[in-house]
């Protein structure tokens, strides 16, 4: 049995202003091809199809898509859970007519209990869930967080496994000594809800979603797929991929996907930025974390690198900026007023618009009414 | 072929504060009952499922359990559009899988045209749509209404009819001649939408939806299955059900529904509404819009009636109410704080709190401010 394991999509997710919907086509169309490529017998989705519970008409229309070219055109098996950024209740849409064509999806905790098997190995789909459902489906007061309630989740499924097949468990949480990056958003109740990895070792592999690093657990049998995309500056230096998964004899291999626009820090002065004997060896086109090494201030700095950089998505400075000590002496003395409408002028090189200084004054104005 | 005929289920509704959630799980309990009690060979559900766009998960869990009850509990053949209210891309979710189980969704014009055949009887589908979608299906720029784009739509669907077959039209739009009620929202152009009877003649029966009103139309054989519920006052007096349709030989029967809670209409005085002998003998339970005959003020009215009546969703007086001349002058003098002081008292029977008239005073201000 051999499966390609991803999870995480966040479709609909947008990098500050931009859409990601032609990237995440793009890294769509990747995993599609090295399914049919690898010849799998199944693609496994760790939970987060959706990046919000609630998804616009553009983002349900691009899933709807999607898990129909794999399941319906490719006719690939599909197994899917909900993860904590999915709406369960609206994933669950048409889930009983899916598993005709082989496709599972669970959005339940009691579903996980019910093994799909696939050639010769058990599938236990265990969907995101908050510590209140499992409480409810063991009538056991005591659970209170997801690594409470995973002993009792494994040993029920324990008593399905049947000897001579291979389980596999998909799910979605955090699994203990996994490392965090920005992307995330934390599971409800911070840190009481790592579930340790002896309740994960039951099983020939753990097929989880949740983290968006591939690296952020280093266990041959335990792992997350990451995303396809990069979410955040925290994660540019990170290689995106789907696992390759054998269950007998058992194998992965991480298989890489190439951005259609990476996502990259840059980190170099204004000068340097500006010079076309550097900028034309930069991934221009990238979505852009600039980290300024200059200190003095520059007048139309943004302004003047986006039309180098059209997808700057940040922009820092690295050694600070400086601040003659009478300047700090001129600034404490200006109004709040004043400040903004110098510190508009500097960054952006114009001046306020007088629409533009009525509703500094009115903000500024609330805001000291607030403070009373 | 024999079917049930409704649409306009608006799950999610809410009539003023309350929730219909109840209601409409009865009265869709009483559909399925007919349906298997007249051994149906479909149920049509001429559109807006949902009463809007975005609807809440709860909206939602129990259109999926319904539509899984027709279709795969009862297992009966069930062809469904979308109407205006629905969002054609969120009901699309699941499509390409339904139809394995008979469950024919449609939520595009285009696929209006491909019959679904039960029987001898040939179904077209035709969803709610928007002029420009028949605009661009036919590249025909002439197009701007729904009604100019109903002959070719109709023109289309004659080239698939089959002489030994029966056809049946299933659409959701205002049909010329028909009468609307208050509850259903006009559709895009006002009046220019109105679609010729004409267009739909060519049919053996069209089962429409968009009016609430099962009495909207007087044609033996085009007709408007109404609501299943009443959702204002305006629909009352209405007999609320489905139709029952045999399409060889021809016959057609209304099958009324009985409420959970009704919606009714009051008119009475005060006197009379707060007597035993007069409210014992009322549906105290019901939706009530009460209309009062006396002109004098009575104090904390609604109040008191809440206490017999718990499901007041309107008050009104039949004969407006008492002003003496000198009142008249002296409200005239009155600031509207005062006016409002006042009005709050005598409509609760409690002042204003310190709270509320801070409130107050600042809407009172701001909208001053406004006028300015």
């Amino acid at each position: 049995m051999r499966f390609l394991h991803t999870a995480d999509w966040h479709i609909g997710k947008k990098l500050h202003a931009y859409s990601l919907q032609a990237e995440q086509e793009a890294a769509f169309q990747q995993i599609l091809k090295l399914a049919q490529q690898y010849q799998v017998d199944a693609v496994v989705v760790a939970g987060d199809i959706y990046d919000r519970a609630l998804p616009n008409e553009q983002a349900v229309a691009a899933v709807n898509r999607m898990l129909q070219t794999i399941n319906l055109k490719a006719k690939l098996p599909l197994l899917v859970i909900s993860g904590n950024h999915d709406s369960a209740i609206r994933l669950d849409t048409g889930r009983p007519w899916f598993k005709a064509t082989q496709f599972y999806l669970h959005t339940k905790l009691a579903q996980a209990f019910t093994p799909i098997e696939i050639k010769k190995t058990q599938f236990f789909l265990l969907p995101y869930f908050e510590p209140f459902a499992a409480r409810e489906y063991f009538a056991d007061p005591k659970i209170h967080t997801i690594a409470q309630a995973m002993p009792k989740i494994v040993q029920t499924m324990q008593a399905q496994f049947a000897p001579d097949k291979q389980q596999v468990l998909v799910a979605h949480f955090f699994a203990a000594g996994s490392q965090k990056s920005d992307s995330e958003t934390a599971l409800t109740v911070g840190g009481l809800d790592a579930v340790p990895l002896t309740a994960l070792q039951k099983f020939d592999y753990v097929a989880l979603g949740h983290l968006h690093n591939q690296t952020a657990l280093h266990e041959p049998r335990i792992k997350y797929s990451g995303s396809p995309l990069k979410f955040s500056v925290s994660e540019a230096n990170q290689q995106k991929g789907v696992w390759l998964v054998d269950t007998d004899p058992f194998q992965t291999q991480f298989l890489p996907l190439t951005p259609k626009r990476d996502l990259q820090e840059l980190t170099a002065s204004f000068a340097e930025l500006t010079t076309p004997a550097f900028y034309n060896k930069q991934d221009r086109d990238a979505y852009l974390a600039i980290n300024l090494t200059d200190t003095k201030v520059i007048p139309n700095v943004m302004q003047t690198l986006r039309q180098i950089y059209p997808h700057i998505i940040s922009l820092t400075r690295k050694n600070g900026r400086d601040v003659a000590p009478t300047q700090v002496k001129k600034i404490r003395r200006l109004a709040p007023e004043a400040l903004l409408s110098d510190f508009f002028k500097e960054t952006t090189g114009q001046a306020l618009t007088t629409q533009q200084e009525k509703w500094a004054t009115s903000a500024l104005k609330a805001a000291r009414k607030e403070d009373k």
